[in-house]
């Protein structure tokens, strides 16, 4: 691949840094670098392979010179300023959710349809998190037995939800160990030694009773996967974690997979690990797989309530196969 | 009711002090309290209704003049010594798994199968507590619309493991806390800041790969609900929290229900407290059913992904209901 001048807008963030870590992890072939970010970072200096590099302020010309810019700073920055670097020639690759239901925008998670970036017409959405792990297990299975329904339950972590909400998390859990009452301003409840089932925080719910998070695991889903037919319900859950979602899910195909076969074929399956040994208590923890760019599958067995189906749990590092490594995997499809 | 002679076996234990404090809290008439425990617990001193009373340690003996035992001290003990009470005329109450699928023993939640006290043989078996709380909903769903299949996925407290969890817990996280590593003895892994798809600790998965809490959901629904023909899977999930099960839970009925049927029904259904009002991010939350009898349920709302299927969220105390409260009931009908 040739040598690419990079933007990185959002830099400061978590899934930012995370960024700047995985370009540096994956040897992507970096030519320059921008760090762009709102004016509260200002004057912020972050370092790359050694260099120390100045934040700037995200403007409507910060894109001149730039071919992929990685975007990683919420819905509304996305909106407005991926049209002014796709204008001048940049290809955006995004991780808000503000164009991935967009039919003029690709959607893609690099092992499933990596094909779609060939369609791109100078930005290409990375999905959610919780959608992205859980496609990497599907797509294999799909494609052998045609999944016509799954029922998933998350288990998401803190980190998704940003900096001030894990600095939430430890001063809520060391109050609690204190004997202090927890105080939060990020999660609508303690988040601490609790289980919060509103993902994200704020004007979560549809009419339909649907949060945002569920409706994007739906939807997101089929676009991804490329087939509207596949039906999906979600119920997403933040829980005490600093960073890797887990997911329980529960996967009705049209032709029966034994758990044999479906650890057979997700042992071949691009980016995705499987961990299952109960016996050995071997299964994955999303302790276990930060800093891992792969999903991790597991705890697989037939489900005795259903003639076709399997349950699972499936684990990823939700900044990096959730968000970083998966945009840095789409920019190297480039 | 007229006053009882009761023990409690495993007095000591996380459930049994539980016990105690539903035996006073409510107004049980007891006549007489024995405090039965393990010789671990010798000489150990509770207090019931202001007075102090010892601990004695569990025998073949201990039961005699005895009318009403509550056992919460394991399977084993419970397999071993509930004989020796009932063959004294003893009604036992079992916590443990010891009995609760054994055809001549009675399984009773009270708001969902009290008449089945009235078969007894001299033991009566406490479901296993993820499976109270659900059952606690599901039972009126049934009534009125005949439930076909479950999808449960649970995130259950570290309480339901004991003291010593509860005090690993605490330990791993504040070593986390203070950037050191988390030492675990009772949980496989590491249960700060993790979320472990294996409940119990040990000996956990059967051949099919499920685990014997998951095994246990599925048997014990069938038997307490009365119908076998209720298809069950779950996969159960050891979450950081101290004390309240969450369940996210999906169910397929045989006629569709809406949303706001489901609301009214499980309003006037007994045990059940409805907190759904999400637009004002209300909700039941493990932190906030600590405490309470009761079962409690919101996020109701109708499965996209199905003709005639409901997604909910259920949570209750697993010290109360899901053990020391039900038992109470139990007595109570007695």
């Amino acid at each position: 691949m040739n040598e690419k001048s990079v933007a990185v807008v959002g830099a400061t963030g978590v899934v930012g840094q995370c960024m700047l870590e995985t370009l540096e992890n994956r040897d992507f072939p970096v030519k320059s670098l921008r760090l762009l970010a709102s004016a509260r970072s200002r004057g912020k200096e972050l370092s790359f392979r050694g260099e120390t590099l100045k934040v700037e302020v995200l403007g409507e010309n910060s894109f001149k010179g730039i071919e992929v810019a990685l975007f990683s700073a919420g819905g509304g920055t996305s909106k407005k300023f991926a049209p002014f670097a796709a204008a001048d020639g940049c290809v955006v690759i995004d991780n808000s959710s503000a164009w991935r239901m967009d039919p003029k925008v690709p959607l893609v998670v690099p092992e499933v349809n990596g094909d779609d970036v060939g369609w791109h017409g100078g930005i290409i959405a990375n999905p959610n998190c919780s959608t992205i792990q859980m496609v990497c297990v599907l797509k294999p299975l799909h494609d052998a037995a045609t999944v016509n329904r799954v029922v998933v339950s998350t288990y998401q972590a803190v980190s998704g939800a940003g900096k001030d909400a894990l600095d939430e998390l430890a001063a809520q859990t060391r109050a609690v160990l204190d004997g202090e009452t927890p105080k939060g301003e990020v999660f609508p409840h303690p988040i601490a030694f609790n289980c919060i089932p509103q993902i994200p925080q704020s004007n979560a719910f549809a009419d339909n009773g649907y949060t945002t998070e569920e409706i994007k695991m739906i939807d997101e889903t089929k676009k991804i996967m490329g087939d509207d037919s596949i039906c999906v319900t979600a119920t997403t859950v933040r829980v005490p974690v600093h960073t890797g979602h887990s997911e329980s899910v529960n996967v009705e195909t049209q032709k029966k997979l034994t758990a044999a076969k479906a650890r057979h074929i997700l042992n071949q399956a691009p980016g995705v690990t499987v961990k299952d040994n109960p016996a050995n208590q071997v299964y994955p923890l999303a302790l276990d797989c930060v800093g891992d760019g792969a999903t991790f599958v597991g705890r697989i067995r037939e489900d005795v309530s259903h003639a076709s189906a399997l349950d699972m749990w499936i684990v990823s590092d939700n900044l990096l196969k959730g968000a970083a490594y998966n945009a840095v995997q789409i920019a190297e499809l480039l």
